[in-house]
């Protein structure tokens, strides 16, 4: 069983639509940040530095597929709980399930890949997901 | 056969990250430009008008799924060629195909719903969707 | 001497453009955020209810001056301090200092005004700001 | 006298708040997008390519001012007549104004750096403005 992290964010005036409600995109945008928030939390550093020491760009989103259940305002506190339900050679399978208390807003899975600069510093290419970084997700 | 229509956006600087291309909510943020491109192209009025003469306040998404193929990066172009797939009672289910020039970057589905605030000016609910605002998207 | 209330930014991903660094409006955007955060910690109902209860939409707007003197990046915790420099009849002017631990990354001011809709639920118009909000943020 | 370049933005649902009116952020963003398409109009390669050619990374913003005078909504084209007010030996200031029709909805100015990586890859600096660039925007 994969690890949970916890992203929490408060939802500000302009991430509402004309609607009061929030648009849509910015649960995915959460969700990017809360993927990230995941690594970070697990020991994996910056993808900063990780393009500097090993090329490993960062994980770009494959697919994703999202529920939404509930709307939420501003003012609200959101968590968004993060997990790896699935790792493959070159990719992973995100859940984030998105809570307002004990509501679940949305909820939503995204396949990533690790992803490479190759070396002339042009095309991104997948990668083998490394070992060490998927023992530290553990 | 739904009719399909086209919405075209330029990629901004500002819409990419630090890996140089774009930043994948930004491509829902297009879809949901897209969807309302659509229904204006069909002739439904802004929902801003609709909320007042019809209190439809817009057609919030209830489920997205999408899958992406290739990178874009500033100064290209997108064409995002949007249709209705299927209509249902309260929802439908829209088809968005993002391509550059012959290239699909990525391509993904969103049920929405028809959503009106209730007498009170308050809660959001679905409604059944208004035949003659199907009937103009034939 | 106004109060100062802090605002924290943990930046994101992708907040940050191709150049590794946060894209510009997004610090406008939490300049943004710590304004209704000071209204909010001062005990200022949100707008959602003023909105209800005395027509008061929101605080948009009509000027801003910023300078940007540091870039940051994603992983770093930012600071907004943020007061109220000068109270109007019908406008006020915040001042935002935006820091990294010690170091200021942008500083700016935003001349805002207080708007109502009128009857109509139509235009908005600037109002007189009402007293009793100004008192709960001296 | 410089030349002026316009752009045209279309503004969208997602781009409004729970006012209804366009995010003010938004309207940075856009006269962002507005700076990089006057030096694509001029024939200024992409940012992209003259990171790799010159170590040219772009022009980040040192000093933004900005009014206000009328909002804006979704469904609204919106024109932006972008120019630069002065040249200096590493900066310049570009002057912006968002018109819808005849109206003028905002205008501000942007002081703005060209600035390069060092070789070692890592921090951005001021460079001195390069004489073709300069010359190509005439």
């Amino acid at each position: 069983m994969s690890r949970t992290v916890v992203h929490r964010v408060l939802v500000q005036f302009g991430d509402c639509d004309p609607a009061g409600i929030v648009f849509f995109p910015n649960f995915l945008r959460w969700m990017d940040a809360s993927s990230l928030n995941f690594f970070r939390a697990c020991g994996v550093p910056p993808w900063r530095e990780l393009t500097h020491s090993r090329g490993i760009v960062g994980t770009p989103v494959l697919e994703i597929g999202t529920r939404f259940m509930q709307s939420a305002t501003y003012g609200e506190t959101l968590e968004i709980h993060t997990s790896v339900e699935e790792w493959r050679n070159k990719t992973f399978r995100h859940r984030h399930v998105v809570k307002r208390g004990d509501d679940v807003l949305c909820e939503g899975t995204e396949v990533r890949a690790f992803v490479a600069r190759d070396e002339a510093g042009g095309r991104l290419r997948a990668m083998t997901i490394p070992e060490d970084i998927r023992a530290l997700c553990r």
